[in-house]
This record gives structure tokens, sequence and C-alpha cells, in this order.
């Protein structure tokens, strides 16, 4: 398996500058985001603080963006990281049953993660998974759960059903749903998560679901499920001025760092996480 | 006199986001800086690392640069300051004979200053000055030494020498001189400067002068020079991740306050150095 020099999570303007950045300093590097870069910047109207661009839309500067990309060669892998772990001297980033190696990681995921659910942290682990695709032969002739926030979670569910001895699926979205016809679909808001040493029951608002695992599929997670020990200060990972986090070769720009949530501090950002990287791997630790 | 929310030193990628931001904000501010705004972004060939531009010149950046000030109605002004001083609630900017007021600062002084003569540190205050036109009146029927860096430097030597006894003018460039009669050009390099209590002597390669007062005029001074009291760190202002300095008010942004050098790491300072600045007039303190 190739091991990337760098893996760079996020595709907004901290993420799209670090991988720049990675090109220019000949490293090899994986970029993952998603094809829209960043839909916040895309729902932005006039953007007049970004220095050199003023008047435009969001949109604009997107394409703008993109344009820039391409230019440079630089690739996006449209996949959505799961779990991203320190191996000591290399990272595993996990993409459903996929695996992706890389000797840093520069973490640029933004803000925009939904709040885990009351008991969804504590159960972590125990029960509450993220990767339906990941954990399911764990629950072969069980009952699961899946809470999905997206469309991609139906095919992950639909993954799952033909294991699990029944499978509810619990849409946090509305529309039409592409799923097995073993599968129970649950039109209910997902309260809280309960257990003992392990997850036995999802309260909702209107009922309870008696289950065995429980799948929480989102947009994305907060960077400390994201990282088991990352350190996190005030709800944003915790960097100093080189934008160093606690891991040993784990970096993080933009909105995920702290405020203010604008383009051009993220931008900045990634670039300093991008040369602190390549510095580290030049061996000046 | 106008008493200014916010006073941006330096029109680099940093002062220039800074006084967008301000402008945004609906601060009043002041933007000092030259007409070129930086010469290290004039000689820049091709840059590639600044998100949203590619295959562009310095030069061009700058112009799109200047484009983004006149659309936001942000003007310049083209002034060098000379010393800034804490007055507890407000910045006093000296700028030779002149004055300016102003509630917070903003330090985008870039890193293109010369070291300082040997001496030359020591003998601040002490008959060594930045500025000859303020200090002038001291040095009447004196003996007085101006080592100049540039032109305008010519101006100061030529009021200076309407009120001292005798001026010698050290010249750092190569060119004509434009230099009353009465002035002693010593076209010979600056080793170090000595005295006792006062400056007295200034040794050069070849000789020495008997003097009474020496000013060195350059293109800018080190932050620790044009700020006293202002925190140095490893030859950079130590700022926080909000680019706050030591002093009270008093924020700094780009170059000069670390690595790397770059346009787009200095431009998302300045957002972040202004958008303090205006927390801070705002009362969050």
């Amino acid at each position: 398996m190739e091991r990337y020099d760098i893996a760079i999570v996020g595709s907004g303007p901290a993420g799209l500058e670090a991988a720049i950045n990675a090109k220019i300093r000949n490293k090899s590097f994986i970029l993952f985001g998603s094809k829209d870069l960043t839909t916040k910047l895309l729902k932005a109207p006039k953007v007049n603080n970004y220095l050199g661009f003023y008047g435009k839309t969001g949109a604009e500067i997107k394409g703008e963006f993109e344009k820039h990309l391409e230019f440079m060669g630089v690739e996006l892998t449209p996949e959505r990281i799961n779990a991203i772990y320190s191996m000591g001297d290399y990272f595993a980033l996990m993409v459903n049953e996929k695996m992706y190696e890389a000797k840093t990681v520069i973490l640029a995921t933004g803000m925009s993660y939904s709040q885990p659910l009351k008991g969804e942290e504590e159960f972590l682990g125990k029960g509450v998974g993220y990767c339906a695709t990941c954990d399911a032969p764990l629950y072969k002739g069980k009952v699961v759960t899946v809470v999905g926030y997206n469309k991609e979670a139906e095919e992950e569910a639909n993954y799952v059903s033909e294991l699990a001895a029944k499978l509810y699926y619990v849409p946090m979205y509305t529309g039409e749903y592409k799923l097995n016809s073993n599968i129970e679909i649950v039109e209910d808001k997902p309260v809280e998560i309960l257990g003992d040493d392990h997850v036995n029951k999802l309260v909702l608002s209107k009922q309870e679901l008696i289950t065995d695992g429980i799948f929480v599929l989102k947009d994305s997670v907060s960077p400390g499920q994201l990282v088991p020990g990352l350190q996190i200060e005030d709800g944003h990972i915790k960097v100093d001025r080189s934008m160093k986090t606690n891991l040993k070769g784990c970096f993080a720009a933009g909105d995920c760092v702290g405020k203010p949530y604008q383009y051009i501090k993220s931008a900045g950002e990634g670039l300093v996480a991008a040369l602190s990287a390549v510095s580290y791997l030049d061996g000046n630790r």
C-alpha cells in the first residue's frame, strides 16, 4: 500500500491551500474532500474580505479555486474519512472498508458537523460506530440501528441488513429512501443512546428500539471523534502557531482550529500546516 | 486631532487584508505604507501558492490587490512611521514632525529592515535617532552625521544642515545626491557607533567622524525599535493565535510575527489581527 507523505482531510480553503503547498514542495499527498469543495463557500453571497477578490460570490471564488487546483495538477479523492489512528510513525485513515496510510495528516475538516446524540460519545466503540461497513461482521444475526444523516448512509444500511437479523433505519433527512425491503424505516427523532457496558437501546421521541448496535452515519464527525487522542480546547482542535496538534505528525488548519471562520484565515493556516508537515517530514522535528 | 480606531502600519498583504476588514467592520482607520505596497511582492516572479491565483507574477497580484483596495475605498497614507508609543488607552504614532493617534495598532511591517549598526541600539536616544527632522532642534550649532539608506534621507539631511554647524552625509546607496552644498558627503562604510554617556564618534572602514549626533535613516526600523516595550522573540514580534502582542491594543501580523514568509499566511493573519482589534474596540477585551 502506498504510504503518502501527507494526507489532507477536508477540501475547504485550508485543505486546498495545504494541497497546493504539498504539491509545490514535491511531497506525495492525498486530498480527501467533497467534489463541491465546501458547501459553506458555495452558499456564500458576495465575498469582499479575501485579499485579491472582491464583489465575487462564493461560487465564483470556488470556481477560481478549482481552476487553481487544475492548473497545479492537484487531484481530489471524494471519500469520507471515518477514523484516523496514530500508529506511531504513520497514520491509518479509515474509509469504510478501505484504509489509507500517511506519514503526516493535516486536518481541515471545518465546523459543519452535527452535535453528537446524548450517549453517543459514551458508547462509542461499545456498540456505537461510525462505519457500518467496517463493523458489520460484529453484528451478524443481531439487531442493528442505523441513524442516517444523508443518502450515502442508505448504501451502508443495505449492506449491513444482509448480515443482521433486523435493521432499523432512522433517517435524519427527508426524501425517497432506496433501502432493502427487509429494513424497517423509523421516522422519529433520536433522543438518547442507553446501555450498560454496551448499547442496548435507542430512545426516540415516540418510541424505544431495543438494539445491539447503533451506527451514526453523518456528513462528518467532530475532530475529537475522528482522531482518538486529539486534544480539543473550547470546541476546536488545539494547535500552536505552527499548526501542530498534540499528536506528532498531525497538523490542523481552518475553522476546525478556531475562529474567525473566514476563508483567507483558513487558507493562510493551510499553508502554515503544509510547510510544518514538510519540515516534519524533512526531519526538522 | 482625529483619533483613529485602528492604525495599520505596513502595506504588504497583512496590512492590506487588515485594512479591508477594518473597512468592512466600519471602524475608522489609517493605513500607512508605500505606494508600491510591498517591494517584496513587486519583485516576485510567478506566485502559485496564493489560493485562487496561479501563474501570475507578483506585480500582477499587486495589481489585483490595488483594484481590491480601490473597490473597497481603502486609502493608503504614504508615510513612514518612526516610532509608536503606547499612551495607556491609545497610541501615538510619530512621522517626523507629525503625530497620529489611534486606539489600536496593527503592526504589519514585514522583515525587510536592515540590521542595526554596532552601537546603534545602545546609543538610541543618547545621540542616535531615527527622525532627523524631529530631533533637529537638539543639534543647533553642533556636528551631526546622517547615515542615509534612501533618497528620502537627503531631504532630512538638508533640513538638519540648516541648523547644524556641520553635517556629514554617509550614503548607503549609490546614485546622485541632491544635497545642500554645505553638507560633506562621506562615501565609506559605517562600522560602529562609539561614545560614553552620549555618542561622540562614528567609526567607518577608512576613517572616524567626531560627531554630536547620528541619524540612521532606513526604509524601516525593526519592530522592537519602532515600538518601545514590544516583546520580541527569536527576531519576531511575539503574538498569540489571536495576533495579540504583549502591549494592550497592539496587534501584529505577517512576516514580522514569524515564518513562513508567505503572502497568504500574512493575509490570513491580517484578517485575524483586524478582527481582534475590532473585538478589543467593541469592549470584548
